[in-house]
């Protein structure tokens, strides 16, 4: 028997070039929008606001997003947003932006304070529209019901997960990633694969997802060095943000695992960028799970061209030496040390990253302390 | 570059034995509940209206529900339920009931008729909450967009394409399928297939169904005759919800084609039930349709189990005998003229499926009157 699971994406999806367009027709039984983007895209909001407001709409503008964003950031955000009271909240930008629009949406009412609902299931409700349009292929935060903030004193990265975060509409305008820069589309487009791998590999996995995933794995795959190194490439543009949408829909049914547990610490305490953690860990991962995750690696190396003959097992290691081979290939550094993470930090990584409970026990092979610390120890060493 | 899409599917879709206990977290704003639902599943019925109205519940029950259900059948609907006037409205049941709550949803209040909304976007609102639980795995309607009324005077179908017609939850529980009798079990089955083959070969298609429909083909392939023979299976029934959920998703955002649209007559003049008349006609349509569907009816054909080695093009015939076999073994009327419908009513027949411009635009191959005629000729004589 098939089993059970709830599916919990935005009623509209829209996908292709030019969908930022469409965002008007969205906002029909909408007065005041706050709008919430990042500086390097200015000229293009600007030319949205202008519209927007021609059209008869209120329209506050913020840029004040940081990457990995800490919560006061989000906290300086939310008085001028009430004091604005929007009935539409639109997040345009990376994940760490539409994350801060995403939580705004649910907390510039003052009912709750963001330490209430760090963690699964604590928002009680949105009373805001709320529409994100994504910017970079990776986070596929547009279609999730999770946003992450950085608690910088404590040096940890915390998820907030409801399905109040879900957004009424996402727009996924492969246009808007033309401008990105290539070591952005790199990291972003290696944790889009990180979200389709974990989802496809988890101990939770449901076909409909398998299904989404594995086609992400296959577009992110064959598109992401190209959209790197041909930043202009609409068709490989388009393709990953096709991929990265097929990574944020897997990510509220089933959601990630030890990679993105694992990418927390290397985040929190070291600041580096959540798409350069996951790539980096990625292959040493799936490494320790390979004796659980045989048959589906092999079905990665299929789709990822793997050449057939081999057995399982081969095809298995296969796919994940190619995994390997093309975050190498999108220049994303390869190992801890590169990173000028300290090798003494590895067991204090360890203990944080076995703290995220909610994503380690997604890992289809259970993790104890000892293998977190074996599995940083090869990624500081790059031991596939 | 991969084209535009909309995707606009229920923000929560619950899939999987017992989903229908779900139906009460769903409710939270509600207080007066209206249940449309079929009456050989009263039984059930009353335990869940027994349970709601002991949570408090304000709650009325109709199976004024009839097949194919004509517009009187919906009209008569309307006043009771605007009497009543429900916060929610729940259709339980086959598509015919799905449909049927689904337009008094949104014609309860009054401000429109039945009338005013037949066609594509007509429909202004709705003010209702509304949730779909499906009980056959055939229709999809617990997810799309449409519905369907059958206009007697006139002997034609008539379609309603709306997204206020979409459903806020749907339920698909494949437990609610186990009692349906082994006819019903194989027409909506095949009702399922040709969503599925008529979205994946779509003039209209697009990657993201394509995905979903080429694996619900196969899932409906694979479990459709035991379905039908064994209909206590609960693994067959499961995986037959899921393929007929599958089928759902493609027909918002890509829709059916030519055999939806030569099905509307066999069902208003014939009164031939939806599956029995879209299963007759899939072989010979798709014949028609082969010079340009090869490559997608090869893939078809790998995924139903045909054996690699073929041509492209004797894989695609292969496909649609292997179809064609799937609806016989299932014990599926074969033909027209064993559907007892007069061969002299072709022509006309034809001249009303080419009026059902909607979906015959769809069509990988475009389709004229003569062409129309010939198809339903060859299904009449059997002659593949």
């Amino acid at each position: 028997m098939i089993k059970n699971i709830t599916i919990n994406w935005p009623s509209i999806i829209e996908f292709g070039a030019g969908g930022i367009n469409k965002i008007k027709d969205y906002l029909k039984d909408v007065k005041k929008i706050f709008i919430l983007s990042d500086l390097p895209i200015r000229e293009k909001i600007e030319k949205l606001e202008n519209e927007l407001k021609s059209l008869g709409f209120i329209v506050k503008v913020s840029y004040d997003v940081v990457p990995e964003p800490p919560i006061k950031v989000l906290k300086k955000l939310l008085d001028p947003v009430k004091e604005f009271s929007p009935d539409a909240i639109i997040g345009i930008g990376g994940g760490s932006t539409m994350d801060l629009a995403k939580l705004t949406a649910v907390l510039f009412s003052g009912e709750q304070k963001v330490e209430d609902i760090i963690g699964i299931g604590k928002v009680i409700n949105r009373n805001v529209k709320l529409i994100t349009v994504s910017t970079t292929s990776g986070t596929g935060s547009e279609v999730t019901p999770i946003a992450v903030l950085t608690d910088v004193e404590n040096k940890l990265k915390k998820g907030v997960v409801s399905k109040y975060l879900i957004p009424d509409v996402a727009i996924v305008d492969p246009e808007m990633t033309i401008s990105l820069p290539s070591h952005i589309t790199a990291s972003t487009g290696m944790d889009a694969m990180t979200h389709c791998i974990e989802a496809y590999t988890n101990r939770y996995s449901h076909p409909i997802i398998d299904n989404i995933a594995l086609d992400g794995i296959a577009l992110i795959f064959k598109n992401l060095e190209k959209a790197v190194k041909e930043g202009d490439n609409i068709d490989a543009r388009s393709a990953m943000a096709l991929g990265s949408l097929y990574g944020g829909l897997c990510l509220g049914p089933v959601n990630t695992a030890a990679v993105h547990a694992m990418a927390y610490p290397l985040g929190g305490e070291f600041k580096i960028p959540h798409g350069v953690a996951n790539s980096v860990l990625l292959p040493y991962v799936m490494s320790f799970n390979l004796p659980k995750c045989i048959e589906k690696y092999s079905n990665i190396a299929e789709v990822i061209g793997v050449e057939r003959g081999l057995s399982s097992e081969d095809m298995a290691k296969e796919a994940i030496l190619k995994i390997k081979t093309l975050s190498d290939n999108c220049g994303i550094p390869t190992g801890l040390k590169t990173l000028k993470i300290p090798e003494e930090s590895i067991p204090s990584m360890a203990k944080s990253a076995l703290l995220v409970k909610r994503l380690m026990e997604n890992n289809p092979r259970v993790i104890n302390l000892d293998q977190a610390k074996d599995i940083f120890q090869k990624a500081y060493e790059e031991i596939i």
